[in-house]
């Protein structure tokens, strides 16, 4: 029963989630040995305002 | 100091969600043996696009 | 795909998380109507010195 | 490479938000004995109806 | 700057979460566009007494 | 009613934690302009082996 959460900067498209929902349960099922039904995945999107690295917002950097 | 996060696909009412508030604030204080106000649940709305099973977008599920 | 992540202070028995799981399954599936086996829940024993209210350590509080 | 999650009811500005993430990773650095870059903040805005303390959501309180 | 948090039944051994760690990077960082060092992934190990699916403990699975 | 996660590597002292928990909640308090008995924290101990960056284990790291 692995559950991934996966938080990425907004603007991805459904196809780019998409294809990271394929991908990477394929490897979680194959390297940890669990059926790929059991794998879970939701996505954050998070806008730049509200990441920050460094004490600083992405929103802000140059 | 129990803390709750429920994440529910998107499309559930505030009615639901004062309901299951209430009632999972009750099954958990009561079994924990907590005061319920120190109960807190957070809810995360997931949009369909952001949620995955077995690999596929429930989006995309027929 | 309701998903819940239920963190309590630590010292919980399995019998409490036990009848946890089943109360809070019953209750999200009957509100949000979903399967009951749709319903999944991680609980995450936190210890005293690693929650704070206020400021301060549980394992603080008098 | 702390990893830190704010939850904040909705309604903070981006200028609130900035000055959190400077203060916290300077703490945080300063504090854990880490390199301020390393300290990665994300916020999470929640409306008052997806909160609840004591069984009653935040949107309901008096 | 994607964060990525997988949680597991506890008993993968490290070299698993090294491989998946390798390959999930990989993905994301090919299908979002982004640099692979700015992926950081956390693994949390989650006994079988901590989760539940159709409100029974994986531990108390037949 | 802030509810803040604080991941960090293993290996800080409760002191350490102490002074986080003290210094994180008054900066929060002020600036998001809430009582500090509001802002609750969690921190968990993410293991070197739980957590990479750039795909390579932190416990991997030269």
């Amino acid at each position: 029963m692995p559950f991934i959460q996966i938080h990425l900067a907004e603007g991805r498209t459904v196809e780019q989630k998409r294809e990271i929902a394929s991908a990477v349960t394929a490897d979680v099922a194959r390297i940890a040995r669990v059926s790929p039904d059991r794998v879970k995945i939701y996505f954050f999107d998070i806008k730049k305002e509200d990441m920050a690295s460094g004490g600083v917002l992405r929103a802000d950097e140059g």
